[in-house]
């Protein structure tokens, strides 16, 4: 396999979706992480050959960098631990932006590995693997970006252990609006601000949402989509994370978007919007509500049955 | 309005629903109480005219009666409060029975007085007077209950404030087993040994369970309907209210149960199963399981999209 090279790119993904907190994701169209995988001769490289516009502010050292780790963890679980793979990232996705950025590297790096050993694993297969990418980069090894990067389309992560993840099909009218602001929020420092014992009456609200988003999205009712994506575990302490959070918000609802959130843990935000064109019109809104803030931002529009990691 | 009267039947119903907790609930085919409201003359009388197997078991008082509060509450609110109205129910169901004893009461009583009255209003805007006959009969007005009853199906509480109740098509092949072993638990009493607060792993768990269960009833997917329906939230606590609880739930998956729970606050179980047949076989062994332990029960087999509240 000496001169052999294969190349996959994984997307962004919302991870969260308001209500779905920890269990929520969806793909993003658009940009995302590219991972070169090629047989090398020699002893395995300790580094992982850096680029893109972010490849110098992530670590190169194979061990702490989530496209490393996510790898030599798949070439461990298929007793392939002998083989000397070497590993190049594009890094083009921000990192620390809420959109999943180190598991878009992560899902790239385990689909190239896989493919390039000739498809050992299905897809759904390497989740694990990828969440451990997810581990070294943020401290928890979370599914709800890895999942839907290399998946596609809207995953519900019902449960971690054993791992049961559902794709749900969404609205093909459904669109997200989803808008970085350029400050960076370590996902870690925004896990410890949260909570970690609930009041019952928010847990009741918080299933009661949740369930109901699932119906919203499967009967196509928009209104209960919007209704419903309300989240109280995480939002209501890292809004406070995001300058300009509130008015952000009233802007993305002013200008039509059916529901808002927090992508991941943050900065960046959602809005759901019904069709495109609505979506690209708030974008713009949430960009300008972000700019009376001082912060420029980027905007990506995207369905949410967007396709995930795939051979380029 | 002097000799008319008008005669509602309203079914019980299985409130929680496993991962439901207090947020889900479906009506049952089969048994249930009977209010008839007549047009007395005179001033209102202050007690019910009770009959019915469990006629003698709850107060005449019509301030203490959960349809005597319930109508009194529709009357206040359609401005009717100098009319005289008689109420007479027929208690069918049991008491402390986790199967919405007193949601069927109050059901029954709205509906009847409603029209009675020439439907003022529409049956879901009865909900809310309904409610106040929970709360009079187990101290929280709560919907999960009440809203099956009158609404029929299944039906998912969104929210409380404001009222926010979504009904929710099942598989016709879906049946539950309801089995009621011959002890009585109090509401309120299964409600004072719930916790306040939940970890917060719990809380991702209990949200990812019920919006799966929704994804599962709404995509027809039965494994993933029975992976899904469990409770961390009252279950727990609840099942050591239940005498011989693990054994009885045992059995009912031995015998092919897709789900298992209590029904409401118990002592009432229900067992989700795939076609009547199946349904009719597992609440016998259901019933088997109770008799090992010393109780009788009665069972009762139904679809989850049963009829609700009607005239008879």
């Amino acid at each position: 396999m000496k001169d052999k090279f294969v190349t996959a790119f994984a997307p962004a993904t919302v991870a969260n979706v308001g209500c779905g907190f920890d269990i929520m994701g969806f793909a993003l169209g658009g940009n995302g992480d590219k991972v070169t995988i090629s047989g090398a001769s020699g002893k395995r490289s300790k580094n992982i050959l850096m680029t893109g516009p972010f490849g110098d502010l992530i670590p190169a050292d194979r061990l702490k960098n989530t496209a490393g780790v996510a790898v030599d963890a798949y070439l461990e679980a298929t007793g392939n631990t002998n083989l000397n793979l070497d590993i190049a990232l594009e890094k083009n996705l921000p990192l620390g932006s809420g959109m999943g950025s180190s598991a878009s590297s992560a899902a790239a790096a385990v689909f190239a590995a896989n493919e390039f050993l000739g498809n050992q694993l299905s897809t759904r297969d390497l989740i694990p693997f990828a969440m451990e990418g997810e581990r070294v980069a943020c401290g928890t090894a979370h599914a709800d970006n890895v999942a839907p990067s290399l998946l596609g389309g809207f995953l519900l992560i019902r449960s971690y252990s054993p791992l049961d993840i559902i794709k749900v099909k969404c609205p093909d009218d459904l669109y997200s609006a989803v808008v970085h602001p350029h400050i960076e929020l370590k996902t870690s420092d925004a896990r410890r601000i949260l909570k970690r014992e609930i009041p019952m009456q928010d847990v009741i609200r918080q299933s009661a949402n949740s369930a109901a988003f699932m119906v919203g999205i499967l009967t196509e009712d928009y209104d209960l989509i919007g209704r419903s994506v309300t989240d109280l575990l995480a939002e209501p302490k890292r809004n406070q994370l995001i300058p300009g959070f509130d008015a952000v918000r009233m802007a993305a609802f002013e200008s039509g978007a059916i529901g808002f959130g927090i992508s991941g843990s943050g900065p960046s935000v959602f809005a759901l919007c019904r069709g495109e064109y609505k979506a690209t019109t708030i974008a713009a809104k949430i960009k300008d509500a972000f700019l009376g803030y001082g912060l420029n931002s980027d905007s990506l529009v995207s369905g949410l049955n967007s396709p995930g990691t795939r051979l380029v």
